[in-house]
């Protein structure tokens, strides 16, 4: 049996399984106050007890191609790639029922394989479901068949290769790397990629680019596809190379059609990526400003300045009332610390949190120049435990989210970006329409936001919400507020997504995102590099 | 007749009437001893001596679209639309000889009058070269006819809006506003778009958008890409319209593929650009690098750690020692800085000129980290007057063009672009190209070259060549140094443009550049928005 292939995770929920997110039973309390008499949601049994049909068998030329011990069609491996991280992912897994799943997964070592592999699916009509880490939250890795009658998840764990460019300060990286093994990779040679998303410990560096993901400290680093200097992308009809050039200006830019892409358009083996030194030093810390709307004239005067620190995030009202009172992943010191805002007059503020990386002078200029703002706009300092802590807890989200969905709450995010000048309808028109959604339902819930990438000209929001579960009812209970969020997302004019891609949820918006004529490019583009339609049938443009 | 027609520059060469660079005697006594004999070139007559065929009469709904006074086939203003400000454009025009001219020009209002000129030229067959400054350097507005039997110049200088967002700090401008009049209108409101390309006095906003400009200060404000949050395009198919918002996730990158489109996907009527307030100061200076290659050092070690001032430029050697001995547009006092670089021991040295520019203190602070830098390199401070001199004559490059033309020579420029690592490799063989393609000919001729857009992987190469010129013989001379300067930039990996665009002369070397898929994505895309083929034929994908 191939050795590359991941069973290292919580096939049910979120990573590895000796490590758990716990909330303590003040903050349990707290919860049932807000959200009414939760239901506890018990945990699945064995992966062995998950219904699946049996597999369709599948053309032999493909075993062929990678190698008989590289097409894996047991039942653990089947499951492990029928479906993403978002909450309907999890709720299906919870249940021990899914829709469907991959006759089997795949794995081709390199590209030559890889090109192999699609043309033989191609020819046969077998859909291909390109798989990453696995981390949707749009159904990004749904086993969509389309009309074909088999389908093949195609895992790049295979393709891991690292190569640096030290005078260039580029590196050439396997699109199967999980984002911890393509950082300890580079930080063995001094280097670092600086691309840090939630998901980061498990999703992958060919996930980043097809999906176009933005990182915690993107506004300094960079978004991926600010960072990606060029590509590979292999599609049934060829493959297409960009070339590695700092930039160039012949015509429109491939390279952009390909991130993205969302594996409908193509399957990318490797990307080339700025790099740069490990940051010598880096310092974290909180700040809380008076309210919403001024933490956000203090973030857009920061943008405006180019004076971003690489990471900050702001918290509106609630969110930050949250994150206090849930002495939970963030790891504030619940009472002490609100002794010490309530000394500040501060209990009614925003969180902001703050990071700066680099060697030991940069960082003490750019967070002089930040701190310098900050304290203009009327913000508070609060000290760098804060921040540190929210650093160390910048990856548990996810894993709150199970412990919360075993308390018996539906718990998702969902995100957007507007211009600055449209932000304040952005922000408002979403949080109402989610309540609203949440309490036509008889369960009404938690609304928390934070506005976590800024730029020149706007910044992205992340919302999260959290309500009682409807058992029995939990696609249509989550379907209702979806919904209504994203309906609100396009009347203010807003984007569907700032960075958690279209996957499978958000194909009914993107006509409202890229027009008619948009939806057609997409589609003519499609058709020549995959005429026969089997990468990734039903996604980003359905 | 259309008020909105420019006829204000010189019809045959660069630039208004009234302004002439001159190159003295012991200038000219210099280029004499370094290309041979010159034949003076003489200026053409009067335009109305250039031959062209009569008009094709054309369809009377196009006059009945935009108004009958808007659409001009008048003998001036086809000769005036018939050619760009390549060499070869400059020659043509010189010889009075045209290969062809567009049957008329047609100027519409607005979006919804363009869409309806575009439907009608579908319909009748009629090609289109949709025209902004005319500044195009290789053959961008060349009217080529594709299968089409009449051919009309889509002059765009009647939508020149200007609408400011002083909250998000974006402006979207008409594609028609030239650079001084789109920097006017928002200098009047306290902003500055900072996009300023050598061709910046003629060249307008939708062609930066459409051939994806690069100013002169593009390490700071960015290049015109860069720049562009959303934009429209119009396509015979339909209107293309990307989200306003900072960032979207949602799939491939359209406002990507609508850049850099040079009039072959669509026309683009308007964008949405970030502007920056209108600096406070600016300080301009000039260093001299020990070498070239210890000058390229220096400025990957500013790229590398995010010290870039808002313009860089090294000059090597021959461009270096050029720049002393011509009393040209650049303005050094020749003689007098000869002998202070003497006393420094720099005669052999390559000219640095950086420009910084924004608020007091943060000019002050950028400037005196890219010092700290400069310095370390083993670069040499020359003080603020040489780097003035060279922000003064920042547009002067096309007059002396002219001039250089009157005295019989043949005077061109190229730029492309690669990584540091192999930027050595490039610059070697394509001035070891340029040089041998020139001696070939028996034409050994001047071959400058500087570096102007750095990034943190990499760099562009901008070429200056001139020779003497071979009368009767212009294009051919030409076409063999262009043709191995090209193939000299393929070989060595680099790319074939960094922001002079392909158009006409770079075509042959797209495959080359984005392979064959890459062409053929470019193609599905044109047969979606342009089935009937009528926009700009032979141009970027030929």
């Amino acid at each position: 049996m191939s050795s590359a292939v991941r069973r290292d995770s919580k096939w049910w929920g979120w990573g590895e399984s000796s490590h758990e997110a716990a909330i303590d039973p003040g903050s349990l309390s707290l919860l049932r106050a807000e959200l009414g008499d939760l239901q506890p949601w018990g945990r699945p049994g064995s992966i062995d007890e998950v219904k699946l049909s049996p597999p369709e068998p599948l053309p032999g030329t493909i075993a062929e191609a990678v190698g008989v011990a590289n097409v894996l069609s047991g039942h653990e491996d089947r499951v492990r790639h029928a479906a993403g991280r978002g909450y309907i992912d999890l709720a299906r897994l919870r249940s021990g029922r899914l829709a469907s799943a991959p006759d089997a997964v795949v794995l081709p070592a390199g590209a030559a394989q890889l090109a192999e592999v699609l043309a033989i699916c191609a020819r046969e009509g077998v859909a291909v479901v390109p798989y990453g880490g696995g981390t949707s939250v749009v159904g990004g890795v749904e086993p969509l068949r389309g009309d074909h009658g088999r389908l093949v998840s195609l895992d790049l764990a295979r393709m891991r290769s690292v190569t640096l460019d030290d005078t260039s300060l580029t590196a050439t990286l396997g699109a199967g790397l999980r984002g911890p093994e393509a950082e300890a990779a580079l930080r063995r040679q001094g280097v670092t990629v600086g691309h840090f998303p939630q998901s980061f410990e498990y999703a992958t560096i060919g996930g980043f680019a097809a999906t176009r993901s933005a990182g915690q400290a993107s506004s300094g680093y960079g978004r991926f596809d600010e960072l990606v200097t060029s590509l590979r992308m292999i599609a049934p009809a060829g493959e297409l190379k960009t070339l590695e050039t700092p930039h160039t200006a012949a015509g429109p830019s491939l390279r952009e059609l390909a991130i993205g892409s969302e594996g409908v358009l193509g399957v990318i083996p490797e990307v080339t990526v700025r790099v740069r030194p490990t940051p010598e030093r880096e310092r974290y810390e909180a700040w809380m400003a008076e309210s919403w709307e001024a933490g956000c004239e203090v973030v857009r005067s920061l943008a405006q300045d180019w004076t971003l620190p690489d990471v900050i995030r702001l918290s509106d009202e609630q969110e930050t009332r949250f994150s206090l009172a849930l002495s939970g992943p963030s790891g504030f010191a619940g009472a002490l610390f609100k002794r010490y805002l309530a000394l500040r007059g501060r209990e009614g503020g925003c969180l902001v949190v703050i990071g700066v990386e680099g060697e030991r002078e940069v960082v003490a200029r750019r967070r002089s120049l930040a701190a310098r703002q900050l304290r203009a706009g009327g913000a508070a300092y609060l000290g760098q435990s804060a921040g540190r802590a929210w650093k160390r807890g910048r990856y548990e989200g996810p894993y709150l989210r199970d412990a919360l969905m075993d308390a018996g709450a539906m718990a998702e995010t969902l995100e957007t970006s507007h211009t600055w000048s449209r932000l304040g309808e952005l922000y408002g028109g979403v949080q109402g329409a989610i309540r609203g959604a949440l309490e036509a339902q008889g369960t009404p819930g938690i609304v928390l936001c934070h506005l976590s990438h800024a730029y020149p000209d706007g910044a992205s929001l992340y919302y999260t919400f959290v309500a009682r579960r409807l058992p029995g009812e939990e696609l249509e209970q989550w379907q209702s507020v979806k919904a209504a969020a994203c309906e609100a997302i396009v009347a203010a004019g807003g984007t569907i997504t700032h960075h958690h891609a279209v996957g499978r949820d958000h194909v009914p918006y993107m006509k409202a995102e890229v027009g008619e004529l948009g939806l057609g490019l997409l589609r003519a583009v499609k058709q020549r590099l995959d005429p026969a339609g089997i990468l990734n049938p039903g996604k980003l443009i359905g």
